[in-house]
């Protein structure tokens, strides 16, 4: 008989786009949408933690960034013929829910969520297929209140996960204002979306092209580097200061800036009602303490321009870092919002007035991880436990005795659970798992009734640095009773932490 | 020309079988799951968060329980070609994770994880196609010291969630020694496959037939009540006698249990080392103080006929609770594992030893909640939020001022955001909230610099219970000065924990 063929071994691989997060990495984010957690329930808000799947049809089948149309969400036909998906934000099912519970819920409904969101996106380096949301969104609320209490919560949630004052800022902008400065331009009928489109991307990319590059588009139109030619919204040279002074209508002070954007929506009704609401919010947020050394108004600001009806406002993190090269650069934005008032509808068919944000929490993470790096403090690593070897596999109801004792204590602690016969190997993983102390009890040991810690880190320190004579006269090892183990672990794990603070 | 059709609109649901966790739901979720992962974090297993999709061919298709063939995964295929699934359970993307980092990772690697996993079933009453699960699994560790600690935390993880000694057991058994008794009873052959399904199948069943269904269904077959013939493994009486003799041997202490299985498994080599690891999981156990009041050996834990291959254990909650109609009923098992050593070797073709346990989250959930309304305690609640009223709408900055200085002060507060015309809609929603305390600050109380404070909960009681004369005195509202608002909050809060304390 022929020999049966092996069947092919499966790849051990994540799918492309995806990965997995490790120890001190879990624990770090889960620290930070705890603190950001505590800042949302004080302010009022409730956790909400809905399906990963949606029905496409609820979902909407779109992601609302106009930018990037092709994106796509992960989704499959279910036996009944309809057809679900990973949600892609945490926006869309909160509006699904805010239609579904109507009934139940309060009115306004403050809710905080976070949890992963899956795109079928074409994935890049540091571009994952999943990533993780944290959101708050008041619904149910026409006040602009709504809206102001979002930017100071998100100022209270960075400065809580350690973005000191001064190190970001909170800027609000009003889309109405937009709106107005368009109609003042004269791009406000019906014939003139095609118009707006360009106007409307032009300003997106001020970054990008710059003042020039952007004024370009504004009129006859633009040639880029490569020679391809972009045309233009063909406006008027009138036409187009209006829109470039609306870019650069920031003014040192809130109310000067409001004053300039008063005078750029001229007589439109749609611009003044968004001057006054940014004035509104400007002013609600002085009555709280929060000036614009955290939130600001600002212009410039022209994220959302999907489903933004009102106020937007994003948070850019100001400090500089190094990169790998040296370079300076500087983190950008880390959470962005908006008034969205027609998203519910959909579903209901009467407007339910909305506003929330989204932090990037993988972002968040990176800056607090960059941050740390530049003031020079260590990584965050989970603390590692204090592993007790094994000497003698005829005694591990012994070993096991001692780190149930470890444990009871509250100590984190192990016995070493692979073959026993190599000690180097034992000595090799309580290093792989950052143990400060290894438990070593051999015959000799047990005869005596005595047990020998031996300080890893102490060890470590002096290995890595010969002439610190001052720690090298202490025992990098004791002998104790075996009834004074758990004592004596927690004393060396005291002179431990003190040696780190010390060095 | 013709009006266009409206477009339907899309229904707000979940998909059937998913569902939405509100406020104190994810609360009691999140607070149980940081105190299991605390116990966890103490045996030294270090967190891990894998992604939530797998490719179909890492996952291998189906789940591992032959009792339910035909459940399968959500899945969709990749524009690559390749088939992505969502990850059914925790055990298959960590061993597919051991194998993808095994140079990296420690050997043994002690790992937890918690978080959604999703199979495409059925849906019914209870039975969703989301559902957590939490597992603790030691990768890479051959010795039986490995399944003990992950049984002795087990047992500390129930009790440090509120479930007391007394209330669970958990109880361990061996596949080698099922194994065994197979051999003795003649049935080791590779000719005999079909006969040993047939027998698992009825052990399986224990529960449900009870041992002459077993017994029936060990010999010739069985009728069951529709008049259907299920045909038996057509065992002897004598052999039939082993493996009844096997779920029933059971005995006082854990030395007799294991006496007994020894005479059961005979001269079967396998069925000897599943008896001797069996004691030696109870000695590991003993020295460290786990005694059979909370882990005992039962060879009637057959759970795991799939892919386990040694130690199986399950931990099941004895107190009783009354179900609606008053009938006493047990919750039965919250969580169950054991030792898969050949998972890994699907990927790298060199067997890994390993061994986890999975607890079933929501049922543990529903079982403390059980347990508390059995004690006459409280549901959990999310904390409401002091509600700040708005009885003019052109001080919105003064209320918000209030608001502020509350939360400042670490106080969870809310200014009412909903339309403030009618005020009984604001006393409706502070209501509605849980509020313990409503703050209301019209024109005259303004004009004389004072704001008053409106009891909630004492308001509710007196409401409930006209008779309690004893807190009718107390002002259900009182009047401070503006200056004094945070003071005045905390004290009345207070005051309110007492009460709630003394009713």
């Amino acid at each position: 008989m022929a020999k049966e063929k092996q069947p092919r071994k499966p790849r051990a691989e994540t799918p492309k786009g995806f990965r997995d997060y490790f120890g001190a990495d879990v624990i770090e984010r889960r620290d930070m949408l705890s603190k950001i957690s505590a800042v949302y329930e004080r302010y009022g808000f409730d956790p909400l933690e809905t399906s990963a799947v949606e029905t496409v049809e609820a979902l909407g089948k779109f992601l609302p960034d106009v930018d990037r149309p092709n994106e796509g969400v992960f989704g499959w036909q279910d036996e009944d013929g309809d057809w679900l998906a990973l949600r892609y934000d945490l926006t869309a099912p909160l509006a699904r829910v805010a239609a579904q519970f109507r009934n139940e819920l309060p009115t306004p409904y403050r809710r905080y969520a976070f949890g992963p969101v899956w795109r079928n996106e074409k994935p890049g380096p540091g571009r994952f297929r999943q990533f993780y949301q944290c959101d708050a969104d008041t619904v149910g609320a026409p006040s602009v209140a709504a809206d102001a209490e979002i930017c100071a919560m998100l100022a209270d949630a960075l400065e809580e996960v350690g973005i000191e004052r001064g190190d970001y800022i909170v800027r609000v902008n009003n889309r109405k204002v937009l709106n107005g400065v368009l109609e003042v331009a004269g791009l406000s009928g019906d014939d003139k979306e095609a118009e707006r489109g360009i106007v409307l991307r032009a300003i997106d990319k001020l970054d990008r092209l710059g003042a020039d590059g952007v004024r370009a588009l504004l009129g006859a139109g633009r040639k880029d580097e490569s020679g391809d030619f972009t045309k233009g919204a063909g406006l008027g040279d009138a036409q187009a200061d209006v829109v470039m002074g609306f870019m650069d209508a920031k003014r040192d002070s809130g109310a000067e800036t409001v004053a300039r954007l008063r005078e750029l929506v001229g007589a439109s009704v749609i611009g003044g009602e968004g001057v006054a609401e940014l004035e509104t919010i400007a002013d609600l947020l002085a009555a709280q303490g929060y000036g614009p050394d955290r939130i600001e108004i600002d212009p410039s600001v022209v994220r959302g321009l999907g489903y933004y009806t009102g106020p937007v406002y994003e948070a850019e993190l100001t400090f500089e870092i190094h990169d790998e090269k040296g370079r300076k650069r500087q983190f950008g934005s880390v959470a962005g919002g908006g008034r969205y008032d027609d998203l519910v509808k959909r579903f209901t068919g009467q407007a339910v007035p909305a506003t929330g944000v989204s932090i990037g929490v993988d972002r968040l993470l990176a800056a607090l991880r960059a941050k740390k790096l530049e003031r020079g403090e260590a990584e965050t690593t989970a603390a590692g436990p204090v592993v007790v070897t094994v000497m003698d596999r005829d005694r591990m109801a012994d070993y096991m005795k001692m780190v149930g004792q470890l444990r009871q204590a509250g100590i984190r602690a192990e016995m070493y659970l692979g073959n026993p016969k190599n000690f180097g190997n034992q000595l090799k993983y309580a290093d792989k798992r950052g143990s400060p102390i290894a438990i070593i009890q051999g015959g000799d040991e047990a005869a005596k009734g005595v047990v020998v810690l031996k300080d890893l880190i102490l060890g470590a320190k002096i290995a890595e640095n010969a002439t610190l004579e001052e720690w090298k006269d202490r025992p990098a090892q004791v002998e104790v009773p075996v009834a004074d183990l758990v004592a004596a672990v927690k004393k060396m794990l005291l002179v431990e932490k003190r040696l780190e603070d010390y060095l």
